[in-house]
């Protein structure tokens, strides 16, 4: 396969999803609004959710700028540009991915109202999300063949420096510029996300918990009452952290396990042909396709989706939304499997010769990278069904958490605990096992391929994750403009299935990080190796040893900084809400000051983002440079092994935490329900979930992502100026 | 130094602390035990304690037996006598420490009635303590000393098998003796810890919990009152677990470390001797000297805490108990250093030679052990003090937690897991470094006697450890025998220091451990590497990477186990209590059937330890089975990777919840006190974290150095039977 012929094409099919992308997002854009009562709150919610990302934006683009300006002087002169590259593609699926959902939420409601058809409704809902979802591809893929595009493709053996190299000969950084610009491109979409995440978490759960104290605590008033001043925040923070964040999580994701195949690809040929020179021409045609092959699987991929997506916007809808959202992702999966195959056999059919050493690692010729992506298609998928056993009021977890409910508060929170320690077990095993599989079949590069095979629908994915947060707040709206009662027994039906996509879209998420993060580490480990020598990563060597405590003991810290900042938020809004509280107000006379609410939450945020995220840039950086690149690549190998069970931990407990607390407000629970000693204890589970799962969990995947992507970048300089080297 | 003399000096120093030790034992049994409703509620607790121990070690003498059985026929065929031997020392110092301390606590509280002098009542409350403290070090190398003795010291060439090998030639499984009979006999001592700690851990918080629920939540009684009938249970729960479990536990860390420093002795020697085999000679005295200075160092340490006790002992003390603790500590380790220097020189001074490629690892010479020894007792006294500092309410962490308790329940549990989190950087960091500079001074086999430096005057950190225990059933016995207030005076300021020194013990227990265990992984890869080959535990491959990320899965089920043993108790003996608590017993005209209750948290607890403490043993077994040696070690790294940092969360965060009540409770909090809702959050609090530091934390340490110390015993059968050899 010609590979600039496979990248025009690459370039085609994401263009033409663009194009299906903006259709649909005007199509939306047109719906009728509802009620004039829906048109104000919906527009409170857009422009507030607005008004934080561009604050949230202006913060960053500092942060950006100057390492993009570093990269450009001492990494590599063009990896300034695609680093920007990156960080442009990841803002604008956020910016797209939110305003759709803010245009979706209002129109689903309305939707329901107007047609009375849970059928009807659940296409509105799955097309605002199918907008983020297949932007986070589209963009993702768009940008990376762009990158490929403008430099003619990946090189294995061209050097170049930065800017200072050009000026001065003893300037000693040299580094391989391919490798560099697909690993800033992948850096830039990382540090959109880390930002994106850590604000948004706080935002939303400081919001959200302020108001709880102020309801629950302070004052006696029922949960979301329009007398709370921090209600409205709280509503605007689930696009913020559910559409916006979650976007620029899985591109991340997604771009970095991309980034990672073909750094592996380039690595393992410049490792074979050190070896066996002999048969330079014929290995020449594998490095064609195995740096090919990941943008063609990735392709495959958002054809699929499109498929899936598409019919689901043609077709007529049943009255199972959990039917119809669960046949978009198995026809996606399927056509992504489907193509895959003639892919792999197309890119690798003709170039794998016998001959060669490199055979033996491909122990099923060119089905090898298959069915290395079919592991990480289907490991995905039995995470999701894990995720939902353990956080769903159907099954035995999340309802014996709900029984123990009427013990008091300690015994939730400790069951809780227990929940979520055991809920890591069985994806962590399926994991290994993919892990096995991929490796033995196909070696590093299938780990990296099955890394991608999992990402590869991720537009699916991303599309019926977002519908969970459109549902919610087309619920939320529906009640707090008080529409019919039919049309909220509609968009609760839509919200419960929200519900468990959410959770699934977050056992997706950490799953997908897991993976990618190991090809990640194993791409950094080839990048520090001398083509040739055998790849080492030595746990029996102190320095690597240290290494691996001390970066599972950063996790840990991590958590306790997002946690501290969202408590400390908290507070300060709840006291502020306390102030705005007057007689007043609370007699109904007068409305709160909900801008001052919103301006206050976007300003905590951002002004707490910045440390964690600067600790993950730092991090691989002074941890190389006092120590070298072992002791980092043991940094990231125990940041990656306490990550990943925590991650899972927090989601998990959190998602339980949350449906025990729905089931017993359900009346589900025989003699407890609403205003009960077992409802308060319920609600004390749920709250202590909220920064668990929405602040600590799902950052905790980006935060190992982007520490191994900036020592992926990194690695040549701390090669260089490391004190052991 | 002629190894057979130094094992008998060894020798005559155990045997003189071991009488040492019964003369106190028996001084202590001597003293009056003060009015008779105090000789008759310590009688309750005495026979109670009793009772549960002989019912463990009926359940636990069939497991050890069997295992002795397969370990002397199938792997070597004095092993299961060396394995015996350990499981014996550990039941032998639990029983000791545990009686001494039934003894001594109600003593304790008789010399405050008696004399009202604070120093003489921490004369007796310490005498107590250093019997278990000296006995955990005494019987520990006094086994020690006797496998050396009796099979003649260690050997680097010889090989053996089990006794079926003895009679079919096709039996394949060889190993060496020496090492085998060391990893055994740790392996002895490991296993009984493991039990101990689990069950002890589930008997105590069960008995604890289910007091709270019932006086708490089902009726409304004060703290410890006596128609609750769980509350005996509760008093007996603080001796199994604090004494028994601790003395066993910290006796399984010291003999690993002994083990583990001594295996890396012979290993370095048989892979140097392999690359430089022209200096056989002299490689053979650094053989003598390398598998002997443990056992010597272990000696001055041992003579250390001899006099640094024996001189609390005799000294008139002052009113600080804090001071005289502290003191007694820095006169242990600061002997044990001077010894160590004296032991170092004497030991290696002559033998190393700049002939051979060994002396270029000892980078300082004979004093190269010395300095990593000093390495880990300075990280062992300052992880002592930021344990401090996150748990007692005079600094800062504690305070805050304090703080937040009038914003409710879930603030209380967020705020804690953040400090839980939080302080498990600072202590890691310290491992880390002292791990780095160990391994860079002296190379692997300074990272062992790095961590036995740790524990070389684990009789002094016992010692100490175990007044707390004494102090807090003291304070107990005289509130429940109404002594008067002066006398409660006395024995709530020890009670307040023994909380400071418990809370010190764990962080130092856990800091062993982690010492502990990255010895035995690296004993462990040496016992696995062919001799003369690079020792590798290569994390970049796909197989030690699933275990890795497997290893800290495990961890965390583990918890998971753990937790909910310990609720299911937990509510099974509310409910059991429940039916107890007729009207007659409530209006105080009945008593309830207290035996009833110790009987069943007996019974409740050894039916429940058998799995986890069953899991630690088969993992290696059936992983390396699986999947071979070097997935084991991934599986160790990775689960020792996420338990050091989980351990110490569960501590501190355990501790800070159950000092914030505390300083609620002595009205620091100003506005706040008793019956408040703030301190009826910081209960909540107490209560989760009782079951992560008394249950959970203590048992991880135990779960990750029983793993490694049965894959060291392992090794050669993985070798042999696993399916990817």
């Amino acid at each position: 396969m010609n590979p600039n012929y496979a990248w025009l094409i690459v370039l085609g099919v994401t263009l033409l999803s663009m194009a299906y992308i903006f259709w649909n997002y005007f199509r939306i854009k047109k719906m009728p609004e509802g009620t004039p009562e829906m048109v104000e709150l919906s527009g409170i919610i857009r422009s507030g959710s607005e008004t934080f990302l561009k604050t949230e934006f202006k913060s960053i683009i500092n942060v950006v700028l100057v390492v993009a300006v570093i990269f450009t002087l001492f990494i590599e002169k063009t990896c300034g540009i695609t680093f920007l590259m990156g960080a442009m593609m990841s803002s604008i699926v956020c910016v797209l991915g939110m305003k759709s959902a803010t245009y979706a939420n209002v129109r689903t409601s309305n939707k329901a109202r107007e047609s009375l058809s849970i059928g009807e409704t659940v296409k509105v809902a799955l097309c605002g999300g199918s907008i983020s979802g297949l932007a986070v591809q589209a963009f993702g893929m768009f940008g990376f063949v762009l990158v490929l595009l403008i430099w003619q493709g990946v090189s294995h053996d061209s050097s170049s420096t930065g800017v200072v190299g050009l000026f001065t000969d003893s300037y000693a950084l040299t580094c391989n510029p391919s490798i560099m610009r697909i690993s800033t491109y992948s850096l830039g979409c990382s540090i959109v996300a880390m930002f994106n995440r850590v604000a948004g978490g706080n935002y939303t759960k400081a919001a959200d918990i302020s108001s709880d104290i102020l309801g629950k605590i302070r004052h006696d008033l029922p949960e979301d009452d329009s007398r709370i001043p921090n209600t409205i925040a709280d509503f605007i923070g689930d696009n913020v952290n559910d559409i916006a964040g979650n976007c620029s999580d899985l591109l991340e994701s997604f771009v970095a396990t991309m980034s990672a195949s073909v750094m592996i690809g380039i690595t393992v040929y410049q490792d074979q042909i050190a070896h066996d020179s002999a048969h330079a021409e014929l290995y020449e045609n594998v490095f064609n396709a195995s740096t090919l092959f990941p943008i063609i699987l990735a392709c495959c991929g958002l054809i699929g989706c499109l498929v899936g997506l598409g019919l689901a916007n043609v077709k007529k809808m049943s009255d199972n939304p959990s039917k119809e959202l669960d046949l978009s992702t198995w026809i996606s999966a399927g056509f992504t499997i489907i193509l895959g195959g003639i892919a792999s056999y197309l890119v690798f059919g003709g170039v794998l010769f016998k001959d060669i050493t490199l055979y033996d690692s491909f122990k099923i010729g060119w089905a090898s990278p298959w069915v290395s992506s079919i592991m990480g298609i289907v490991s995905g998928v039995l995470i999701g069904v894990i995720t939902e056993y353990y956080t769903s009021t159907d099954h035995r977890p999340t309802r014996e958490l709900a029984e123990i409910c009427p013990e008091g508060e300690a015994f939730v929170v400790t069951k809780g605990d227990a929940i979520g320690s055991r809920s890591c077990l069985a994806p962590i095993l399926i994991i290994g096992v993919a892990l096995i599989i991929s490796g033995f079949v196909c070696g590093f590069y299938g780990i990296a391929i099955s890394a991608l095979g999992m990402l590869a629908f991720v537009g699916a994915t991303v599309s019926i994750d977002a519908f969970g947060p459109i549902a919610d707040n087309a619920g939320g709206l529906a009640e707090a403009c008080h529409l019919p009662h039919e049309v909220r027994q509609i968009t609760d039906k839509l919200d419960a299935v929200g519900n468990t996509t959410a959770a699934i879209g977050k056992g997706f998420a950490i799953g997908s990080a897991a993976f990618a993060t190991v090809s990640l580490i194993l791409a950094y480990v080839e990048n520090y190796t001398e083509p040739g020598e055998e790849l080492t990563l030595n746990f029996a060597s102190f320095l690597v040893v240290a290494g691996g405590i001390i970066g599972g003991a950063l996790v840990e810290y991590f958590c306790a900084l997002l946690t501290d900042n969202t408590i400390d938020s908290a507070k300060l809004m709840a006291d502020e809400g306390d102030k705005q509280m007057t007689d007043e107000v609370l007699a109904g006379k007068a409305k709160p000051d909900y801008n001052k609410m919103i301006a206050m939450a976007a300003k905590e945020a951002i002004r707490k983002m910045v440390l964690p995220s600067v600790l993950a840039l730092l991090i691989p950086l002074v941890g190389g440079f006092l120590f070298g690149v072992e002791f980092v690549g043991g940094l990231l190998v125990g940041a990656t092994i306490v990550a990943i069970p925590r991650a899972i931990f927090m989601g998990n407990s959190g998602g339980a935490f949350d449906n025990a607390k729905k089931y017993i407000e359900s009346e589900q629970l025989e003699g407890y329900g609403k205003g009960t000693a077992a409802h308060k204890a319920s609600v004390t589970g749920d709250t202590v979930g909220d920064t668990r799962k929405d602040v600590v969990g799902v950052a905790l995947d980006i935060f190992i992502k982007l520490m191994s992507t900036v020592a992926n970048t990194l690695a040549p300089i701390i090669k260089t100026i490391s004190l052991m080297k």
